[in-house]
């Protein structure tokens, strides 16, 4: 397992450098008529660094049934811009009031509040703009299906509505199911898109299409658990950003709810649930085997 | 023309209603999964009151090639939903500021400026679910064009940009070829969006679309002038919202550069353009040039 992580991870490092070159050139393609400060916050907001798990999350999916990674990145990187979007605005100082992100000043910071609710919206706004155009998939109807998805899991129903719960948290007493709703809508819509969607691209029967939302769903929530097991245990300089604030604000999260030890079992739990998953795949699962493992490993 | 524009003005009413009725019941049909302060805000931000000038727009471009209101109706709400979304948005205290908005308190003020962000986004997603659904248009390829033109009209390149010129003119010289540009991407793209949908629906000929984009640009000038002339001759009381903020500012508009007489005359101007953009369409293009000839002559 430890040279199949560092395998995973070099996979993993690829995969984030090209969807970031792909960012890069489609920021780039737009720029001439982009205001030049709102340019500036879009790039700062969603190039040099990150993970892109979800991304990777998509691009793997899809490549189960044979789409090449350059043909599922469109769509890869229109939902790691919704993602960016999300952070950007979840830092806000009427939202979460973040000062960093990534190691790096938060949007609102390095430029101005104004500045980072447009780079946010426009971000939001470019996915579409992405998943709507040919070059993101030849077949109209998929390019269609791919928009009212995200748009689903990132909207009011999904994505946002989490935040919004996730707010309201802090101010009142939640139980575990309230917990995992919010959890499941505000990290887990995206990660169930990006496996619906790479589904979406290999045309999936319905078997392998309920099998992939099966592991996405448990992949989002252990996702989360680790980012709140590391809020707890990690450091400011690992994390890139601040820690302990959920604590501070009196946040539940499944962690503070089980306890340390009750959730990293439950997150070893929801590995083995994911991982089972992708049982009907056998061996060309393997890169998401090894994901759902990393989520579990991984220290930052 | 007295007669002409009180039975105009009948029928913008009358579709104002059929947009709300429309809005409504989009927004009933997620609201089990939606939290319930959220939605909330997002019923607030849309519904009860405002003119629909651009969904009136696009049904009316589409009625031209004979689609029923019912048919354009979908891409009509998708295109409030973004118009909603940005004065959600501009109405922030990082942006404009504004506590008034159809002579109620803008969401900030009713909710809170978290809601009001999180209700912003909502909405813009809202509007790319909807326009992705087969409810919109039996034929993808147009609904996945609709998504892109209007994402292209609503990002960093058009109106999301045009805001963010918008913001800078506050503390910088504007020429009157700058205020033009803010002025066309900050108001002009969801105008030159619906008669551009519109075309789409009607599968349009290159020589209608290029005079329905001459209309859309005409007229998306026009609305802002007169909305500019409104801020500085009407009241409060009339218009629902602030008035004489952009003057408190130093924000230059086409008004201020050119002077109230001279804006007059470029308002004119800009009416007859549109008027005569539409002359191949005959005399059912009636309800458009009725549309700018009210767009000059309203007092709200």
């Amino acid at each position: 397992m430890a040279e199949n992580l560092s395998t995973f991870k070099q996979g993993l490092h690829e995969v984030a450098r090209a969807v970031e070159a792909a960012m890069k050139h489609r920021l780039a393609n737009q720029n001439k008529d982009v205001p030049t400060l709102l340019a500036a916050a879009m790039a700062h907001g969603t190039l040099g660094g990150g993970k892109r798990l979800r991304p990777f999350l998509l691009i793997r999916t899809a490549g189960l049934f044979g789409i090449s990674i350059a043909d599922a990145m469109q769509a890869a990187i229109a939902l790691e811009c919704v993602h960016c979007y999300s952070l950007i605005h979840d830092d806000l100082p009427a939202m979460d009031n973040d000062d960093m992100r990534r190691g790096r000043p938060t949007i609102h910071k390095a430029f101005d509040e104004p500045t980072a609710i447009l780079a946010g919206d426009s971000l939001l706004t470019l996915a579409f703009e992405i998943l709507g155009s040919e070059d993101c998939h030849p077949d109209p109807a998929i390019r269609a299906g791919l928009v009212t998805r995200l748009a689903s899991a990132a909207g009011a129903a999904g994505m946002a509505g989490g935040q919004a719960l996730d707010l309201a948290a802090e101010t009142q007493q939640s139980s575990e199911a309230e917990i995992r709703l919010l959890q499941a809508k505000k990290t887990g819509a995206l990660f169930r898109f990006a496996c619906e969607a790479g589904a979406m691209f290999g045309h999936a029967d319905p078997e392998a299409m309920a099998s992939l939302n099966r592991f996405g769903a448990a992949i989002g929530t252990a996702f989360q658990i680790k980012d709140d097991l590391l809020d707890i245990e990690s450091t400011t300089e690992k994390l890139g950003k601040a820690v302990g604030k959920d604590a501070a604000a009196g946040k539940a999260t499944l962690v503070t709810h089980l306890g340390i030890v009750q959730a990293r079992a439950e997150l070893d739990r929801l590995i083995e649930e994911a991982v089972t998953a992708l049982e009907m795949f056998d061996s060309a699962a393997g890169p998401l085997r090894d994901l759902a493992r990393f989520v579990n490993s991984r220290d930052s």
